[in-house]
């Protein structure tokens, strides 16, 4: 008896897991071990950028009013009073007529208002002082970069749930982020299902393959930002099974199954999650590849039935459990960040159905080109090794031909979308 | 006395560091821990794809010739012989009449030579065996995904040095990578200078400010895929300087100094790299920021002496040092991609210099735009957060409104390009 199931449309399907999605704990780690992690919390400047007037160049520090009549052929004289290298503060103010030699970074001296570049001074020495010759009336405030001026103490500076990376690493280092408050990674279980999978190491036999899937899902785990957990491969014993899928949940935030979710004869897995109490968000999807992926929920935990077939696995994951975790990592803009490109070869074959296709972006001339992967058949799996794209091909009853524009999503973006973005915007 | 030194052409640094650039080791790793690691080596199909002839879909095996004179009113009859699911082989040759029920991916049994699809026939039942009817005659070869489709043994997969997706994840489990050969990090010393440079947990001081740059150029070399080493923060001492860097050269594979490279009063630096011996290969670059960086060479190992202000610094490290430690990694393109852009902003103000402005890229329309990050004063410390980009400036008497074309280098970009390419194309 072949189940007969009521397909749903892509953007339900993403509605009814993001129903469940939420967002995790926050913890702490070094600022050496923040970079590629989710910030826990806004960032908030606990000071003035910069914390001080200071000089942008190498220089003197002056009073402007001393060079109020000076000219080119009358230039001011000022006493050079002492120096200050970047880091150390002038210890009394200046008096009427003297400059201070100043490094770039250091703090201008209290009674300066202006600083006079090093190439724009004659150095000269008259009676066993040093004096500088300034040839035109400077403007107080000139060469000077204010206190606050680069950022206000209490600004904004990043959201929580954004991927730190460099440039952020080094606004927590600036505003004191020893340890850095983090989103704590989720916990993704992973559970292999097929009788015909090998263990990647074990040598090829007649009928069989090696198990990838379950390589590929831990990988695309990690990048979403998730922690993979893997359980192995399912016995071939219903109760077994329902034993190995009810402890791994214990485990775990979400839980992944690949394989096992067709209609066909020996998948187990409807009649576990029937057992498990499971509700079951969706079991058919109006998409190619992937139709048969599944999505269950549990006393608020997500379970996913991705598919065998490698294709279908892939793009399951990004659309589906890509967005529940970066929920969970605090991200208000979850999704995969999607763009418009030209198709870069014809997609002729038409589908009923949305199709998402991997390929490979590139940048021609300013305008983003979008190529399908592996649409000859003898180099299918090395060009699996290029994808950096989906290409979303909304169903309908005609192919499409290269130039036509097309939505893309981007495999290794980190800004992301909101669900409203993902599901509005940028549709061909 | 002010150094006079001969300043030269980004293209020219780049070349005088890349000369003595070079590949490093190869250590295996489990294949869980390779995403985001570099291929040690050439990845080979050790096997066919698919490694046996089998069926892409849920149906049954027949012989094509049993099919010849089916239609929708005499259809053919065939005996269902028995079933085999993925994994499984059927056990002896299917004979004249037969067919086998068949799972996606499985075998096709010795003797069938087609597929037909399970909503294609008619199950029935006659004199207690199964049967099917198949109502037109089915073409040799028709649904069946045959050995060595996909890809041939012995294809090359994938190249040494790429960066490892979890598409290529997937091809490591699927040719039996339980250990992947991956290029050994580079470890990357770093050094920061400065007396203005207080620690990230200490409060702040008159005149200090917090060490950013040590954070940051840290995450810029895992980024890059190398491994940091910290050093900790200079002392005062020119002979314990010496020292510090001296031993510090002698645990790494490059050494990144900050800050110490101007030509005021109190940068150590190219004194110690004349005590070190060491070839100073530039100490003057015509760029901003950044113009006093600095490498040498000594005894094969690189030394960067970037700036001490953040933005130097950072496009130092990514012009000079990034190639270096891809190059490490084995990458054939090891400079960051480059691509052109339309200008977001007027950016008016005239160079005589190349500059390297950060900034942030968004895909409109099909198009790139690129805009500078921090050109409003009052915003300059939040903007670094979303800077992902370098917008290359090139020098000249004018400067450049919103809506250029100008070259842009993808900060978060893993595919590279080669040197030749990085310094030739896309020049606006």
């Amino acid at each position: 008896m072949v189940e007969r199931r009521q397909p749903i449309k892509v953007t339900e399907a993403i509605r009814r897991v993001m129903n469940f999605a939420k967002a995790g704990s926050v913890e702490y780690v070094p600022i050496e071990a923040s970079y590629g992690r989710f910030l826990g919390e806004n960032l908030i400047a606990d000071h003035h950028v910069p914390p001080f007037d200071r000089s942008p160049y190498d220089g003197f520090a002056i009073r402007a009013v001393d060079t109020g009549h000076a000219s080119r052929n009358s230039p001011a004289e000022l006493e050079v009073a002492g120096e200050i290298g970047a880091g150390n503060v002038f210890e009394r103010p200046a008096a009427a007529g003297e400059a201070v030699r100043i490094m770039t970074g250091a703090q201008i001296p209290e009674g300066c208002d202006a600083v006079v570049m090093l190439e724009e001074v004659n150095e000269i020495e008259k009676n066993g002082s040093n004096y500088i010759q300034v040839k035109r009336n400077i403007q107080v405030g000139n060469n000077i970069s204010f206190t606050g001026e680069d950022t206000k103490k209490g600004s904004l500076l990043t959201r929580k749930g954004n991927y730190i990376t460099p440039g952020i690493v080094a606004l927590l280092a600036t505003f004191g982020y020893k340890n850095v408050p983090v989103a704590k990674k989720p916990k993704i279980g992973v559970i292999a299902t097929g009788s015909e999978l090998l263990e990647i190491d074990a040598p090829l036999e007649p009928g069989k393959i090696r198990n990838s899937n379950a390589s590929m899902i831990q990988s695309q785990i990690i990048r979403a930002g998730g922690e993979p957990l893997y359980f192995g491969q399912f016995s071939d014993d219903l109760e077994l099974c329902y034993n190995q899928v009810k402890n791994a949940l214990d485990k775990v935030d979400m839980l992944i199954t690949t394989g096992g979710v067709s209609v066909g004869d020996y998948d187990y897995l409807p009649d576990i999650y029937a057992k498990l109490g499971c509700d079951v968000l969706f079991n058919k999807i109006k998409m190619r590849p992937g139709s048969v992926t599944t999505a269950a929920e549990k006393d608020g935990k997500l379970l996913y039935g991705l598919s065998g077939n490698p294709s279908a696995c892939f793009v399951g994951f990004e659309l589906y459990t890509r967005p529940a975790i970066r929920t969970f990592l605090h991200s208000g803009t979850p999704f995969l960040q999607k763009a418009t490109a030209k198709l870069g070869a014809d997609l002729l074959k038409p589908n009923p159905f949305d199709r998402f296709v991997r390929g490979h972006i590139r940048y021609q001339h300013g305008q983003l080109v979008a190529t399908p992967v592996g649409l000859d058949k003898s180099n299918v799996v090395s060009s699996l090794a290029e994808a950096n794209i989906l290409i979303q091909l909304p169903g309908g009853t005609s192919g499409y031909e290269a130039g036509r524009n097309v939505s893309v999503m981007l495999l290794e973006d980190q800004e992301g979308m909101t669900m409203e973005q993902f599901i509005t915007e940028n549709r061909p």
